[in-house]
């Protein structure tokens, strides 16, 4: 594995985690008037046509870590709603 | 220009923009408890590293567009310290 495939991987990694801290506190606090559903709905139309790009490139490492933003991104919308006030 | 070409370039865009909006929310109601600050950095670290990566690989697009990222994601990081409460 080459050193730039390295950093890819790292940065996808982290790019692809991000959301989850924001998940967590969400659940915990049932707290979301703060955050924008704009985003939220951005973000999802993003990530999930990088899934689309990753079966297009066949591209496991692109269609799994954004696959896992899109189900993250997707619950946060749900609990967006759920908790809306 | 690819048909895939293309489509990673959307992705890119909304993935890139996707804080924007984020942004101007918190600018507007300066309020930013419900938002995460792991998940600001995290995302920080990530973009961050899409930076150097594409500076490893000589790709101009993955350059701009994630240190677009970086500034909005700085500048969310800034207020969530000015509007903490």
């Amino acid at each position: 594995m080459t050193y730039e495939t390295i950093i890819g991987i790292a940065a996808g990694t982290f790019t692809s985690a991000a959301m989850l801290p924001q998940l967590i506190k969400v659940i915990k606090t049932k707290e979301t008037a703060d955050l924008s559903i704009t985003m939220i709905c951005v973000l999802i139309t993003g990530v999930s046509l990088w899934v689309y790009y990753g079966f297009l490139q066949n591209e496991i490492p692109i269609i799994l870590s954004n696959a896992f933003s899109v189900l993250v991104n997707l619950t946060l919308l749900i609990f967006w709603f759920v908790f809306r006030k």
